[in-house]
């Protein structure tokens, strides 16, 4: 007997269809003798309504108040998801954020997780009732409701298992699991029966889209085994874990993300502290830079370009702007319309013939290169957002994902 | 400087521009230098769809998870309201009930409070903040949520200015306050500018509408003065208190109720204990009577009658038939489509002209009598339906209300 903790996203309990659809998942579970937690999102556009709500009234509501609103959606999922669980005739209890002692700190709309008291679940546990969790919400030290913003009830779910020691934490979502790559783009996409945490890591932050990173990261830190797995679909997922066997393939998958815009500063003097001034300007903003490349430019001065995300593009070059005379430049240019292929392998690191197989791949099809980055885990590619979809098919096809 | 706690109900907050309404008329209370305290309900039809939901997926859902998915409406009121005042500049903070400490007992679905734990309140008043409050909820000894049942949100607000020591308590309204009966049967309805706690409870459970008698109650005891007033207009309400001057009118009001159902029970034998037989077996079942007669039948036989709500009156005849050795009597009869027309008064009982007042106006319309119940404060009859909005004409027309 084990302890599983289920994670079902808002597009999963988004009627009473599929809110019944979700339930017997849980009860199957149940069944094999398992204690069973369920972290579930709000239903479907719950949380874009209760927006709209507050935007009509106030555009300027504070974030406190926000997340006292947003917190209902995931409240009413799981009183639904337990009544249904009821239906099928099997012991359940439902439990909010701040009744499942999830502990955060005071930062409202991305709160950060501290601790989880979880006496009331165990002892939930203990009776033998299924659990039924809110995800994306928690309560600060004030006994005040905040939420764990973008990809929280993930979080939430592998936070759970962690502190539960939970056997397994299965993620459903709308896909049966990571592909190579986005299997709407390339037809022959292959699922993985595994991947490591890092490989995840690199694969989430490049866009597939599948896990948020937050909650791969603390699944690494506390080394708890992930399954993605469709909601609807009964067939086996991905496994997420911190050993696969490297040498069966170099390349984990092909990633492309479209949210990247290129900023090229121009003419900066050629002295020590010029990346410095840059990057901690935006930093203070709390602008993430993704790509960074330094070249030699022109009569003793060189150009420094990166790319941030597109809805940070305006924000970083006005921080340029008004920081011209600090930073010391000649010129600032800007590009959109850009994507980010990236390929992923935790075997790349000892194959330098990855990354030219995938420059040979785009050379073939006449894709043009507009910067490169590499790390131990992937090498990534800025081209024109227009055939971006051609490069990740060539890509994908060069390498051979046959598992 | 004073403490106001002010209650708006769920029409009041139906629409951003309603809650925007509510926002003003809170924060003009606090620009006077008042602390305030505000319970509001769920908005509109809030509560149905959600109730429509459960429904949808589990008609027998357990009572725990009802309350679970209920609250969450008054929670969605309570943030909209504080961002509607935030918008108006003034520091605000909403509370629900479990971090107002707001505890009850475990009757899910219909409560009772036990206790409130002021200490946060009190510390959000002491920063001057307006407190905005979840009223229709709380929490029981195991931090379970519950909902405190019909007329919840205004015991809320009566519960707040008692534990708080409030100057008033104002309970906002579709109507702008308490009517000599309803103003939209009989035009020149007066309204009362005061009325006593016990002249209240007789014209709430008559059928007025106005406050849930839980509240009043409550107030009672606790010599809350209440305030009932509209939403919408800048009037005067009604004030209800302890002590009215009763001399200056006899009778408060004439109100009307239409969900009653008379059963009797004819041929029971006249010896002691068959009434007790009758009204333990309903009350078991949580069967509340209203009016009771006993009359003598023929062959050393009596009859009772009694009048329920039409919700119950199924119930109640299914009990009879099934104790008809028990109770022993001959037959059963049920009567629907009646109204029960009550004028109401603490001066009454000092006065017995006044029943044969009301008697004879409805003898000048020709309205026939079925049951006459008489208290110290009310005299109710039992008409047919179709004649009862003529009744409450013709007996407020025979009184004076004049203020």
């Amino acid at each position: 007997m084990g302890l599983v903790v289920q994670k079902f996203g808002g597009s999963s309990v988004a009627d009473a269809k599929k809110v019944m659809n979700v339930a017997e998942r849980v009860t199957d579970e149940y069944k094999k003798g398992n204690n069973v937690v369920v972290v579930v999102s709000a239903q479907g556009d719950t949380t874009d309504e209760l927006i709209e709500k507050a935007n009509e009234i106030n555009p300027n509501h504070s974030k406190r108040e926000m997340d006292m609103l947003l917190s209902t959606g995931e409240q009413i999922s799981i009183s639904l998801l337990a009544m249904a669980i009821e239906k099928l005739g099997f012991p359940v209890i439902s439990l909010t954020g701040w009744q499942v002692g999830m502990k955060t700190d005071s930062n409202y709309s991305q709160a950060r997780i501290r601790k989880i008291d979880t006496e009331r679940i165990c002892m939930e546990l203990d009776k033998k009732n299924i659990v039924v969790v809110a995800g994306f919400q928690g309560i600060n030290k004030y006994d005040d409701i905040t939420t764990l913003g973008r990809g929280g009830s993930d979080t939430t779910a592998v936070a759970l298992a962690a502190a539960l020691h939970a056997d397994i934490c299965e993620i459903y979502t709308d896909v049966d699991g990571v592909y190579t790559t986005d299997p709407r783009i390339v037809k022959d996409a292959v699922k993985l029966s595994e991947i490591s945490y890092d490989e995840m890591l690199e694969l989430a932050s490049l866009g597939a889209n599948v896990l948020h990173n937050r909650s791969v990261e603390m699944a690494k830190k506390y080394n708890v085994n992930l399954e993605v797995k469709s909601s609807f679909q009964r067939v086996p997922g991905t496994v997420v874990k911190e050993e696969v066997d490297m040498e069966k393939m170099l390349v984990r998958g092909v990633a492309r993300d479209n949210d990247v815009a290129r900023i090229a500063v121009i003419g900066l003097k050629d002295e020590p502290g010029t990346a410095f001034k840059i990057f901690s300007l935006l930093s203070k903003s709390k602008i993430n830079v993704d790509i960074i490349l330094q070249s030699i430019g022109r009569e003793n001065t060189k150009d420094i370009s990166f790319t941030v995300t597109e809805g940070n593009l305006n924000k970083a070059l006005e921080i340029l702007e008004q920081n011209k005379d600090l930073i010391g430049y000649k010129d600032i240019s800007s590009s959109t319309n850009l994507s980010k292929v990236s390929i992923v392998g935790a075997g790349m690191v000892n194959n330098p013939g990855v990354a030219s197989k995938m420059f040979e791949a785009l050379f073939e099809s006449s894709i043009n290169i507009h910067m490169i980055s590499t790390s131990e885990l992937k090498v990534s590619v800025l081209v024109d957002r227009d055939v971006a979809e051609r490069a990740v098919k060539a890509i994908h096809d060069k390498f051979d994902f046959t598992n």
